[in-house]
């Protein structure tokens, strides 16, 4: 896997791709003020935690690149931190900018600025390239000894799409498939964004066998013993292990954990929020309404389209995440390795 | 609530509402065959397990109709059972028509059979009666001492639209409703075929407050305390209290046990199998992958419209149910009233 395609970065503009728009069209954005940016991440035509992280850190340099005074520091920190509440790496990496830039003086925080964030796109190529590699430690371990390959069950987009390059959840299935160690993914839905159709593109890319199921279709799967892992990304996991990630991830795991499947999480250490005891403490974001009554594809002319699947007026409930208590969790995979849920603190030492 | 307006018949002929178009379209089906009968009920354009059992017992009427031979009935029966095989009402309708009519001459099976179709279509009016009842007795427990609606959550429709009369799952609220008891109904979207959809057109209709959520979402609220029983339809229940129900039951069950939320299933005695001792030995339905792959919904006209998710070529996993141990379930709720998923085989003597 080479870096990320997804995001191209000079200190006045961000090109990434928009991925709201994915996988029906391939569209560029150009984010070019602070704005724009905290738009994109908001709107989520970024997402995933890490690549979250590191526009952020892009947005904060834009920001810098024409006013780098206190004040026009301390608005782009909140603006971008008041974009999404639950994601930590992108308040991780708005920490770091401040770290860095608070102690420089005006004049030298533009270039500073576009050196941490580019320092932050490069620790997460590198982080996730060792995450793919704990990891397909434990995809050999479950392949000993088996025919066929090893099932592997995810949920919403953990890939490169999520990050600067290979994925979290994702990083040990492409280390596996480069390796030639035949693993199939079951790919789920993940409504109402359904990223989990963004997962299935890749996939498809990258040549890994793969089929797509409802997210309704996980228990019984584990029930029926077609799948020999989950592992999922994260988007905070607090201090005890509790991990917030894509609504749904709960159900996985208590499948998984009635069913004997080894559940798995895999995030870089910045999403480990050492700060928040537990997942009580985490914030749940709660979207519009409008993501759970419409859904977008193709229509019959293979062009991108939408249906309202209900009418406006529609009462909706819809939290972006649920947690995964530490209980449900075997292991936490991160650049140093796996680590019991418990164990956080001695992985970060 | 009166008796459902889904199904008209007579002897020739089989009036319906086409499920697969609602809640966009009102389109009413005539089916003057027994093709045609089996048609509607293998494309789901007839769905809900009690409403399947009537719809295939009218299918053995118009089929006889026309001729009444041996021969006739043993092509009708078997045509009509090949359709769906997870739905036990299905075969138990059958059964119950083959075991009337193998004991008359031909020439009185048309009349026995038209006279035996419109006897199970009462009888599961007045069984969902009696269901709702019970269920309304469970309501007013929850309710006692509470300020604020009883909120309850269900999957799938097991309303009447999937019934004759009053619904299974949905009974009750319709029966707390109409006393005056606040319920408040989170209904789950139930991909891959949008039955939550038809539950929210239900409620809509019928003025009780509800609450459209992915299926994903089902947890966390679970977790929040903010759901405070969750009912189900089913589609089998084996005589140890394994209940096969639309695919995501098994999901909220878990949740529900995990988060010590009581989990009920409503359903006729006819949905028991005594036959079959427990939930691996029900069959499980893997319907076509197109149904993973297209969503329906109305487009920005308001037009009835359809989008594809997914390329054509997608491999896909769709199974369209999934079976929910006894042990998760607190209750089994019949005509009969509320027994332990261990404790049928008392309920039914």
């Amino acid at each position: 896997m080479t870096p990320s395609p997804i995001l191209q970065f000079d200190r006045q503009q961000l090109c990434v791709l928009d991925q709201t728009r994915l996988p029906y069209e391939r569209c560029a954005l150009s984010l070019c003020s602070l704005d724009a940016v905290a738009d994109a991440i908001r709107h989520m035509q970024v997402r995933g935690a890490p690549l979250i992280g590191a526009t952020a850190a892009c947005g904060v340099a834009i920001a810098l690149s024409t006013d780098a005074s206190d004040e026009a520091l301390g608005h782009a920190l909140k603006v971008l931190g008041a974009t999404r509440p639950t994601a930590v790496n992108l308040h991780w990496a708005l920490a770091r900018m401040a770290r860095v830039l608070r102690l420089l003086p005006p004049a030298s925080r533009a270039e500073a600025a576009e050196a941490e964030a580019r320092a932050i796109m490069a620790e997460d190529v590198a982080v996730n390239a060792r995450i793919g590699e704990h990891g397909l430690a434990l995809l050999h371990e479950l392949a000993a000894g088996r025919d066929g390959p090893v099932r592997v069950m995810t949920h919403c987009n953990a890939g490169w799409l999520a990050t600067l390059g290979h994925g979290t959840a994702l990083a040990p299935i492409y280390a596996a498939h480069a390796e030639g160690l035949a693993v199939e993914v079951w790919v789920s839905e993940t409504r109402p964004r359904n990223q989990g159709l963004l997962t299935a593109w890749e996939l498809q890319e990258a040549g890994v066998p793969h089929r797509l199921i409802a997210d309704n279709a996980a228990g019984l799967l584990m029930m029926r013993g077609e799948v020999d892992m989950v592992i999922t990304g994260a988007d905070r996991v607090a201090a005890n292990g509790d991990s917030a990630n894509k609504v749904g991830t709960y159900l996985k795991a208590l499948a998984a954990h009635d069913n004997g499947v080894p559940f798995y999480i895999a995030a870089p250490m910045s999403t480990i929020d050492f700060d928040c005891p537990d997942g009580a403490a985490i914030p749940i974001e709660e979207r519009d309404a409008n993501e759970v009554r419409e859904v977008r594809g193709f229509d019959a002319a293979g062009q991108p389209a939408q249906v309202a699947i209900a009418a406006l007026g529609t009462a909706v409930g819809n939290p972006a995440f649920d947690v995964t208590p530490a209980r449900l969790i075997t292991g936490i995979l991160t650049e140093h390795g796996v680590s019991a849920p418990n164990s956080l603190r001695q992985a970060a030492a």
